[in-house]
């Protein structure tokens, strides 16, 4: 079921299933035939240490399809689209097993960043529609003023 | 690098880049241009809590991309294909960051399982050419007697 709980247009939540036994859970991420489903550029793996900050970015072709299976990580999308109607506003997502396991879709031109709010290291898997390409995304740093969203704040 | 380092036929190891940081690393997995990259079904995690063993599975039409992000883990493949050059191999792989950080591709037909080696949970990540479909997969038990490998002893 797709949800669209968050305050930025174009960000799509959706619950994903755990199955758990004594030997490990079987955690879904995504199909083909799920109805949020673009095609498949390139799936990646970003590990955040506890503590770490990795931010902002942006892709201005690339959609991501981000989940969270290890560890828990705050998650915040900042909408700066000249003419979107949540322009101005944040996602502030914090995603970790097993009471917020989502996939969580970020379509192209948002900026965005993760930190790992937890005592172990998390991992966050990206299933993006397009392969990386480095000409086609831009950075700003973790504390650019321009985004209206304090890391250092948040991370106390 | 596509090798064949394995006793099975039609069994790919690649060779993985980590990218890493003192936040943490970015791990490659799997892109749509990459030479053994068939289709995109469906990415799944599997869990594997230390001293947990998953075992036996076979996919009569699936195609495995398998890594491990996060921890230790030994997986063990068993060629019964009754057509195939390597019948009767096993392949045993140990696989984990950062020394073999590794994408396995196991082809339909061949049976496998893994378990997870290491004093921490792992993960196991798997980018399969088909999602999930009840019917097209075989079991058999941890210890079936069918194939010549013994978990128990492997895992003391």
């Amino acid at each position: 079921m797709i949800s669209n709980l968050t305050m930025i247009e174009g960000v799509k939540t959706v619950a994903l299933n755990e199955f758990a036994d004594e030997r490990g859970a079987v955690l879904h991420m995504l199909r083909n035939d799920d109805l949020d489903f673009i095609q498949f550029g390139e799936c990646y793996f970003s590990e955040v240490l506890p503590g770490a900050i990795k931010a902002w970015k942006l892709n201005h072709n690339k959609t991501q399809n981000i989940a969270v299976p290890v560890g828990r990580i705050r998650m915040v999308i900042y909408d700066e689209r000249a003419e979107s109607r949540t322009k101005g506003n944040l996602d502030i997502l914090e995603l970790g097993r097993p009471d917020v396991y989502l996939r969580v879709q970020i379509p192209q031109g948002l900026w965005y960043g993760f930190s790992c709010i937890g005592n172990t290291p998390a991992l966050l898997v990206n299933c993006a529609d397009l392969p990386h390409n480095p000409t086609e995304s831009e950075r700003k740093s973790v504390f650019d003023p321009s985004i209206p969203y304090d890391w250092q704040i948040q991370n106390k």
